[in-house]
């Protein structure tokens, strides 16, 4: 393609609304362009990109057995309210009425309707197992949408749904998507890792995420360097302090005056954070108007809650739960905003982290206005309707596996994959019979990758101060031919030449042909991050020309066969 | 790939919804899916034709230079008020708002982000001309969706948007276009005329519509045996009868008892149907709520109204106009049910047919119960706001060209392209600096192909009482390779060493090794209609094979070394 004719933008300036380098980059690149918040277009050489790992992802999946398909994006209301996600789902669901009033809405994924197809085609053991995937355009309503491609409202996604005759077959799908995943990921050049991870809205019973180290990636995940342990913080278990073999005391209100943060009742009765009880006040409002529940979580002073882990422990949806007003909540409750603890608090659901209840001689809130009560115990003097781990685990705690202390990193979500065992099929009835013609469910499993913000993860982890370095996989073309001087026969007869043999050899060349000058011909071409890049300048005339990778500082001078070569033996090893 | 493992579902009876072939077989073969009415999903042997058409007009458009991007389907709705089309796109329009009660619109085209692209990011003529073009999925709330894929609220479109500096490099880049079109439908097998058409809600200057010829399309052409004029019957001008010489008579009001209708009053009175005029009433709604007009179109009384023309004539929406309720429209119009004529009809928008201007001495309601008047004469007795050609051309009708007899046939738009001139460029202000730095508006085109829709006509010209024909082209695959009972050693042997070697030659080929019934097998290679069938069956321990097409009724008895050289050859030709 000649840069002369192409539709092609690129920007000397940063874009106010873009505070990531892939935002910028794309941005500056014209790769991608803002309609509105959190939706973007993708301009010529962006499109390239995104079809080149859809490309990938699609030989990834059919090598392990998947068979592409392409379900609407509109889907009626009635398949969410049968699979029960319809209210659970929340305001981040786009919902849309036809001109007859029936309701739909924007696919944010596609559990109901592939359950759906197979609980109607799918009648016998031998239909079965069955990977069915799609690439296709999925919608959800941000909060806050960000970072351009990070957190779209419209945006590409895989997903591939299996369907199994049992946990085993499940097992099998789940190592397979798994394995490809691996190999999508590391043919785009990403540094990445699999990691255990929360099943949140999709549901299920296990799951792993795959982060592309990123500093500026929203997902933080937790490893350990002694043994294998991976997960999000999110969904990360943490050791408990071991219980305390301290003789209980009698407990004793105090007074604390003005104390109403953890750090200040520590100061003022000189005892450790992690002696002290700290309270975390929640309205979960319910599927119908003024339906709601307060509750109360408490864990150590010290510690910082994992609200991942109370949504689950409540079994909620996401979007139900809030800070609640504390003093709305008073009257109904007795909690009093900075001193509310486990002892006196009533009429709500008490949530307390595992850790408490083997903890002893604590200080917490008195429900009292500049009060805390002294050598609070759990099951003398308090209990908990749910208590279970509520932690969220921080860098150099213990390792849940073997203890060792953890380390924290930051990534970018670009896949996940679910086992979602029975949770559809029960819900939307998907049966099948087995060799004895018996009916036996299906069991399920779900798997994303995120298409366009994979582009976005690629374009983190591969840039510079001068632009995007591509990796050859997923660069929209390989080569770029520069002509440093149009107006010099020499050069442009060469610089064609050059460009057409690269053609000729199956490389996805460029050549720019632009009446421009230099310097901003050597910008732009930093800037789109062609891998190969081949200039024709003055030595034209002798038949030399510059050979630089752009991920390389060196230029090297080479007769124009030589850069030919050279060119294509790189691009064809690094596309293998 | 293998039919054993394969997510296939052929029906053996036709789906109740189904009316036309195109549907039946596609249902059939298992390749689409309804999800609710107007909605399908792509099942893996539908999505892969479905490609295939994409990437035939991916090469064509690139071949004029055609550059691909891909916007979003959430567009904002104040792109669409500057246009002036959120309003007059009506009710098939989505509407949708999100989390901020921001309106947005799902797009049923996309004009006006194209527009807003060319607008803020080209600003010379050098950057001219441009064409960019999507494929991308399409939103219209059809009132009655129906036929499949001939007429759904969700589909794949290829639009495509020309940007010129002026009216000779739009002439250029529709002509352009146009050639593409040819190519693309000839190469999907399609028989297909490039008809005049009108603009409809797109707008612009001229339009063709590519039409595939078929029984069951729901687009009416007009040709001309004689001349080249071909159109849609909604676009086709008609020839006004000539003008009359006769003498001018007095009016003279007759009773008629219960002449309702032209054939009642004609047989009445004795008076041929040609000698009649016929009313036409109408209400057009305004943007705002009880804004409104009445309208009465008057033609001759053996014509019959083209309500495409009418719109045109009155410069509004489709949605905006309904026949009126005639006991309303008496008060305000003094209409009076079956007896209207356009003498002593008041306070009404009177919209005349161009021909009844040079008749004279003609039969028309008198307004009053039970009355006719005869010798009404235009000019003398009554005149129209609108004087225009409001008639639908009928088959035997003088060619508009030539005046040779027309035909008329029926077909499906499988695709338009339009001269849309400044008609957006205008309304959203995109103009670009020519070679003296002044501002010039853009000129403007688009160009449609409905990709989901040209799969439904593929299927509406090939197919046979048995099933689908697909052109190599389009075809899922190529080739079938049917093993006719799997558990015979030399038969399962042979096919299989045949199916390798197929795919070793670059044949995208099926292998039926279902352990089904042969009868089963062949019923369902000729649903699918895969155009290469190899039967590897009894002479298999001779080497001995079935060659067929499926468009052929004859069977070769070959040996599997012919087949092969056959199936190859025949394959590589098909698909040049």
């Amino acid at each position: 393609m000649r840069l002369s004719q192409m539709y092609i933008r690129t920007l000397r300036e940063v874009p106010n609304e873009a505070e990531i380098p892939s935002h910028i980059w794309l941005l500056r690149a014209g790769m991608i362009r803002k309609l509105v918040s959190g939706v973007y277009g993708f301009m010529p050489l962006g499109f390239r990109s995104i079809r080149k790992i859809e490309e990938i992802i699609r030989q990834e999946m059919d090598a392990k057995g998947g068979q592409e398909i392409h379900m609407s994006a509109l889907q009626p209301a009635e398949l969410w309210q049968e699979s029960g996600r319809w209210y659970a789902y929340g305001p981040e669901m786009w919902r849309i009425k036809d001109r007859n009033e029936r309701e739909f809405c924007l696919g944010p994924t596609h559990e109901e309707i592939f359950t759906d197809i197979v609980r109607s085609e799918v009648s016998s053991y031998r239909q079965l197992p069955l990977n069915l995937y799609q690439i296709q355009t999925k919608y959800r309503d941000e909060k806050r949408p960000r970072f351009g491609l990070m957190r779209s409202r419209e945006f590409v996604m895989k997903d591939a749904y299996s369907f199994d005759k049992d946990w085993e077959g499940l097992d099998k799908s789940y190592r397979d998507m798994y394995d490809a995943y691996e190999k999508v990921f590391t043919r785009c050049g990403l540094v990445f890792r699999a990691v255990e991870a929360d099943t949140g809205a999709i549901g299920g019973s296990a799951s792993h995420e795959f982060t592309a180290l990123s500093d500026v990636g929203e997902s933080e995940i937790a490893y350990c360097g002694q043994c294998d342990m991976a997960a999000t913080t999110e969904r990360a278990a943490c050791v408990d302090a071991p219980a305390s073999n301290e003789q209980e005391l009698p407990m004793e209100k105090v007074l604390t005056p003005g104390t109403k943060t953890i750090e200040e009742v520590s100061n003022f009765l000189g005892v450790d954070q992690s002696k002290t009880i700290k309270a975390l006040l929640f309205k979960v409002c319910g599927e119908k108007e003024d339906e709601f529940e307060y509750v109360a979580a408490f864990i150590r002073g010290d510690r910082e809650l994992n609200m991942t882990k109370l949504i689950n422990a409540l079994g909620i949806p996401e979007h139900s739960i809030e800070f609640a007003d504390e003093s709305q909540m008073a009257e109904a409750t007795g909690c009093v905003g900075g001193f509310t603890g486990p002892v006196g608090i009533h009429d709500c659901k008490v949530v307390v982290d595992s850790e408490l209840a083997g903890l002893k001689n604590l200080v917490a809130g008195a429900c009292e206005v500049d009060h805390h009560i002294k050598n609070v115990n759990y099951g003398r003097d308090y209990n908990g309707d749910i208590v279970t781990d509520l932690k969220l685990l921080k860098a150099g705690d213990q390792c849940p596996v073997c203890g060792a202390p953890v380390k924290l990193a930051r990534g970018i979500e670009v896949g996940q994959v679910f086992k979602l065992g029975t949770k559809y099929s029960k819900a939307m009835g998907a049966y099948y019979k087995d060799e004895n013609m018996e009916d036996k469910i299906i069991i399920m499993g779900c798997y994303g990758i995120g298409v366009t913000r994979t582009l976005a993860a690629i374009v983190e982890q591969h840039h510079d101060e001068n632009g995007i370095i591509w990796p050859m996989t997923v660069a929209p073309y390989h080569a770029i031919v520069t002509v440093v001087n149009t107006s010099d026969e020499a050069q442009t007869k060469l610089a064609e030449t050059l460009y057409q043999k690269l053609l000729d050899s199956g490389v996805e060349a460029l050549i720019d042909d632009r009446n421009e000058r230099p310097g901003v011909k050597f910008k732009d071409a930093d800037i789109l991050g062609i891998p190969v890049r081949i200039t024709v300048g003055k030595k034209a005339a002798e038949g030399m020309v510059e050979f630089k990778l752009r991920r390389d500082k060196e230029i090297m001078e080479l007769s124009a066969d030589e850069a030919l070569e050279k060119a294509v033996s790189i691009i064809k090893s690094e596309l293998k």
